[in-house]
């Protein structure tokens, strides 16, 4: 099993849970029992180096991507955002915290997401900031990666690739507002580490035979590239082919099988592996 | 301005807020209506070679304190935890993620705040954990910061000083139960930065003559040393002396004036600077 794999299943179980977590680990966020109501909770973390070059980077966009990417994730339950809180580890000279405090606070706000906590160390390290937000189901049942069934579609909104190369990973929209329009999904999903490595997620196996990919990129870069930040979803059909403006492609279908193959131009590939280990 | 100072006050304010936020950023938790409830959150984060010694300490009590330090800010609120994810940046070849992962789970459990979910990323930095816990208030109207009256008693739980050599920072237990079992303070805190810092956030001035320093400490370790995860609150008396087993030492009064002073053997010392920071 490779690095990437282990880590992220280090979370993805805990066998001593009480009945108040009615969402375990290992989804796009958890959930629990508060009140009468299900709240939503997840944190991620965006690290210089690994999730974005600091030298190459405006704080500002920094600070809007650490945000954004969390709310990637509540948009993957259909849920809306509703408040967060930031953890940043500064290297040591850094002078732009007040810079990245704003623009995290700026965009907590632009989606209804205030910041209302937050923790400042620092450290030796590079630029750490780690944000977790909360989500409130807002009358739509969270849609869970769990629930896909062998003959439905398998869709993918907006294109895919290339969002490193093209400035994508720090201005996308996160699908939030779309999420809560389209016909229930059966299972869901942000698209962060690729389609070929966020898929197995959903489904064990899979046909596709069509890609929305981003102009420029090739198809490999498709399914490889990672950090598309689109839902990726599965639905009997039919669902519209666009919502909002934004484009929702149906890829392929799921099948009984545990294969992940793309068929392109007549010719079979195994997807299996193409994903993207974090290395900008 | 010292630059922790600086640091702190980062997410101090947000000009922004919505309604729905009742508690600001700035006290020891923040807090967010919900439902028909009060929900309050946190985030705190520690760091090797800031807040502990990954070479020197155990992983068990790393994960441990990673825990027990935000629920020491759900006591300082008077509240009871609810749940907690936590984002883990693990330096390279690093090989105990997952002990890391069950000490956060076990200790997240063992105090009823079952972690949910979690993030794990491989970086080049020192290992950071970062922690957010969520509160509940449970019919007691969250303690805040302010709120402390001129003639207040100023209040510590334990003994102070020496918690790095002590080992108490690794092992304390967070003064969850006892905090729900005070007369309602008017003020409190958890004291994590030293006396002589913490207190300037409940009161501008106080007179003390009195601390309860760990058996082979000085005063001057009680008021700087810092990570006593102790609380600190001000009540117009009485207040018990023992709660749970746990002191409670009266340790001086609020004044009108902007003075923090200890009277001891005669002598006044002045508090102000005496703080701690965080320098393992």
């Amino acid at each position: 099993m490779r690095e990437f794999e282990l880590l992220a299943k280090v979370f993805a179980h805990n066998p001593e849970l009480p009945a108040s977590v009615v969402i375990p680990p290992g989804d796009d966020m958890g959930a629990i029992t508060f009140g009468e109501k299900t709240l939503l909770i997840a944190v991620d973390q965006v690290i210089d180096g690994v999730h974005f070059t600091l030298e190459q980077t405006p704080i500002e966009k920094v600070g809007r991507k650490a945000i954004t990417r969390n709310l990637s994730d509540v948009a993957a339950m259909a849920s809306l955002p509703v408040a967060a809180v930031a953890a940043v580890s500064l290297p040591r000279g850094f002078d732009g915290a007040e810079a990245l405090a704003d623009a995290l606070r700026r965009t907590g706000a632009a989606y209804g997401c205030p910041v209302v906590g937050g923790d400042v160390a620092a450290g030796e390290g590079p630029l750490t900031i780690s944000v977790t937000v909360l989500a409130d189901p807002a009358g739509i049942e969270p849609v869970l990666r769990r629930g896909a069934n062998v003959g439905d579609g398998v869709y993918v909104t907006g294109v895919l690739g290339g969002s490193l190369a093209s400035g994508h990973h720090l201005d996308f929209e996160p699908r939030i507002a779309l999420a809560r329009k389209l016909p229930r999904p059966t299972a869901m999903i942000d698209l962060s580490d690729g389609l070929a490595r966020d898929l197995p997620h959903l489904v064990a196996g899979a046909r596709l035979d069509r890609l929305p990919v981003r102009p420029g990129c090739t198809w490999r870069q498709a399914v490889g590239d990672g950090e598309d930040y689109e839902l990726l979803f599965t639905h009997p059909g039919p669902v519209p082919d666009t919502i909002d403006g934004v484009t929702i492609t149906r890829i392929g279908v799921v099948t009984g099988d545990d294969r992940l193959v793309l068929t392109l131009d007549g010719r079979d590939h195994d997807l299996t592996g193409q994903g993207w280990e974090h290395v900008t």
